[in-house]
């Protein structure tokens, strides 16, 4: 129990912000418990950085976080805040801090969850740690973020509910999964489900090469059904840039459908998993990443550090500075790439 | 095994025909098994009645089911077939019967399913059974019918991961699921996943009495996320109809999400739940049901019946004549009607 | 809302008792928000008539139960209370219904917990209604109990499972479950999963029978795995009767491995399903059954009946006598038998 | 399609051997498409060694790994086979591959698979590359094994279920998973699940510091229900050894039990999971793992690269030297002992 002794820091808040994952009640745990393990107070603020603006926080303790570590969403809800973008809405964050008497923050999120932190810290003198937790997997600095395994399992389901119906009126379905502009979770579900195709927004599409030889090459090796997996976010080749405005509610989807049914003559199906891919129980995976990126991350408070973002790294969990993780560009993983390239080889 | 003995059929086939529905592979298994318990030959026509024109059929075995049990979708896949609406095609369908042997058919499916059937059997010296199998559980005869329970379960499983993410975020959500003519599915679902609303397509439905109120009612008692279940063919009451060809695309639900948007300021996000219902691995009661019926239609035709249809009915299941049983109109339970208004009354 | 008006209760009180099933909850939250819709208060009583007797008790509100549909066990927690067995401890339970103010209960249960209630309302002027909630689905009365489907879709995935394995290894695998007295749920289970052989404790096995010879013509018709589904109760014809004392430990499951093992020559594996079977979110039919029972239970209060039990009747929800309801036994869907006597024939 | 030039192999096996695990059928199903893809042939070889002995072996098309990517299980059967161990059976297993012309083999399964691999491409002129699959994740030199991530989920899925009922109940719940030698899968299950103690086979347990001190501080917080987790494998500090031929019977957690009854007056339910952990659908990652590591597998023997396995290691899925392979010992993660340390710490 030697951590409980030297700690740089005595009462910190926690807070989940931006998009909500499966497992982000899970890290929320594993910080109560590890700050209570170490003698280090909790708040739980409300709403994300809206919270803390409007001082919308309480006292944690253990029974707070009973039961929780197998629930999807995030019992400290979330919010965007556009006040916490202005001096003056970090100001009054600040001002709550001095109130409430946090000396550090554990900030659950994404890129902009981040940034928010990083700006509330160098303003101000209190210490921030983030925590990657969004469904897209698309955090340049980490190789995994929380919530990204419970997704993809969401969709891989409902994807193989989509194909026994697909298999037994031999027709052609194409599925939107979330990425507005990052590929990681289409790729990775479209390995998983053995899909016919599968569209990215990192690589604009062309119809001939990338779905309609596809399609066929499937056709003439004996196969009479078809998967298409759509990242909202892909674009065709030829339009340059598809309306961001309506992104995600089926559009890239539908427009690949439609060229289907118009060069191919099939009559394609089309779903838009959506939120249910947002929910859920997180996995064995997800509630294990959260629990020790939580452990993580207060770890690395009580040991005076600050602006450090908690990241997976080949295999490893660690905490790593966060100006540098946020210059980090998110890549797609070049040797699924190439699995996937073999796997829609038809013959 | 007196049952062996004093078949009025000898060799019978089996299709499926019209949507598919998990737990037709459990009726097509309990359809093979019974009859070779009985003695009696069972060949499996592929694609429905299609199949049936052109001899696209074949001769199963105990081995040909096994492992099935647990499938979604249909192993003898299935079809709409424009042709055996035509007195020329069900020649075609019959002079198949002839040259394979068969003296009996098991049918399943829905209403378009038996009224195919029963065409057959008027014109021609063949004994046909039906059994309902599909989603919608709207076959006015039976008060139960295959795969309604996996659909309900996969539809209640999605909306329960949806709500985390409306939970985390405050929202409001407008959850599109299957039902163009039929609101039993929504009422179920409605029930089960503790609904703000319920809109179905046998009561257009009022904005301001039937939503806005819901919503301000709940929020009122302290809510501060809503879930609005629209059967995909409900219509607005002062629209009259809907456009039929849209249905089944969210237009019900845009349109129920819109005027929330417009008249409450909430931003409510749209999932359409399509194709998801009609697959996935059947539950326990889909599985039972569909192999209780599967035994009552080879029975049926064992015991020399024809122009049956074996249906739920208050609890039992058994053979009841299928003139009959067409005129049936599907009704909504009533009771569960008056659950529902007691559930989402709020206070 | 005309039922809002003349009710025959002003505030109920509502427990959980005996084993816990998935569905509780739901019936909770209904007995709640239907009291609420016809103005009646809801006190909640927590651990069954142990609560009653210690005054362990609180008001619920319509928030109280948010949320909670969709989880298993019970929130009001449940357990077995001796004491409410004596007259002296049902005064005790008299006094406090005084105390605060109750003049009527739904007891959620099986026939221990309706036995019980009919006690107290038989030496004292309370209203009692019970509602049958147990996931053996063994309470005669009533053909469905809370908690049956969901402990059946759970025991089947696990099966599912176990067969998997069971063919790559081409062996024999052996799975006890629930029911002590009753073999309802192995019957519908091996059904459902199409087993080999099931075993219940309503008719006691006789090895060359019910388990050899089914596993052998399985064998012959070329199948190389097989599934004994055994009831925990289940007995040997020979041994009369299992040492109670032991049952649900795998006792029934291993001594029928034991046998094939040294009959067979098989290396049967053996899997207790045990506490599984009892958790879990409940099914859909569960959810709404739930409800329908607590808003028809509360009716009936309201209607100033008393000594109800609310059972599923062929497909109908309603209240009938507990009196003549506790008189009925439970029985074997002869139906179900006879399928599964074709089911399992091998040829 | 560089890659379809130049390969080493023109003819591969396939086969896997030892304990199945979910996932295998993802790695067949990789290792024949991308082999079609390079232009090299495959033959599948059914029941591991044995079948290469025996000639139980066909050539696989693309169409023979349909719709399998999502089925538990391995659909080329697997066995232990005492025979391969002498050398008169792999000179058998090498005749049948000069017979058939397989120039190479890649072997899905554990160490003891490795061993034999290795132990034919000594003797006789064959390429042969492993790729790890077990539930265990117990392979020294991979981070990661097939199977694993579905083998954790099923069990955290099935200890949720339980803690519903052990909450309804405020009881005690002990639960044995998978793990005779290895207590990885325990400890990834423990911390997901919140277990309140884990008991695994690495570090022998003493009752009183890591048992009773674990609940009495858990009750001593306000938890009325607790929940132990024991690998099959753990042992108690003063027995020294358990009795093999008993492992996996539950023996391991019914002494902890019998222990919480006699010394804490508790009366605890034990589970063992048991081979429900062994089936059922493969979650994403193990299908992607799966379908990468065969991708690279096949590719190591296109380029002519003889003894590897296939590994992650740290992130990275690459081929390494297979004796240098099997000299690795399974460890534990420091970290995950870490942070269990401090998620069991009650207060």
């Amino acid at each position: 129990m030697e951590e409980q002794k030297k700690c740089a820091v005595k009462r910190i808040g926690v807070l989940t912000s931006g998009g909500d994952a499966p497992g982000m009640n899970a890290a929320v745990r594993a910080v109560v418990r590890t700050a209570l393990y170490m003698g280090i107070e909790v708040v739980g603020i409300r709403r994300g950085w809206h919270g803390l603006i409007n001082g919308d926080m309480y006292r944690m303790t253990a029974v707070d976080v009973s039961h929780i570590i197998n629930e999807g969403g995030t019992m400290l809800y979330t919010a965007r805040s556009d006040e916490f973008r202005t001096k003056d809405g970090r100001k009054k964050a600040y001002d709550n801090c001095k109130l409430f008497g946090l000396d550090g923050i554990v900030a659950i999120g994404g890129d902009g969850t981040f940034a928010g932190a990083l700006a509330l810290s160098t303003e101000y003198p209190i210490s921030v740690v983030g925590i990657p937790g969004t469904i897209d997997n698309d955090i340049g600095c980490s190789h995994y973020s929380i919530g990204y395994d419970t997704a993809a399992n969401t969709a891989v389901e409902a994807i193989d509910k989509i194909r026994d119906t697909m298999q037994s009126h031999e027709r052609c379905s194409v599925i939107e999964v979330m990425g507005h502009r990052a590929g990681n979770l289409a790729l990775y579900v479209g390995i998983a489900t053995g899909a016919t195709a599968v569209l990215i927004p990192e690589e604009p599409w062309d119809f001939e090469e990338d779905v309609a030889e596809k399609i066929r090459n499937a056709r003439l090796a004996g196969r009479t059904h078809f998967m298409v997996i759509v990242a909202e976010g892909a674009k065709r080749k030829a339009d340059g840039t598809l309306d961001n405005e309506v992104v995600g509610n089926g559009t890239a989807g539908h427009q690949v459908a439609d060229l289907i049914r118009a060069e191919l003559g099939l009559d394609p199906r089309v779903t838009v998993l959506g939120h249910i891919q947002r929910g859920g129980s997180p996995t064995a995976r997800d509630r294990v990443t959260a629990t020790r990126m939580g452990y993580v991350a207060v770890k690395a408070l009580a040991e005076g550090k600050t602006n450090r973002v908690v990241v997976r790294y080949f295999g490893e969990i660690k905490d790593v500075d966060m100006v540098e993780a946020l210059k980090q560009e998110n890549r797609l993983d070049e040797e699924e790439k190439q699995v996937l390239r073999a796997m829609t080889f038809s013959f």
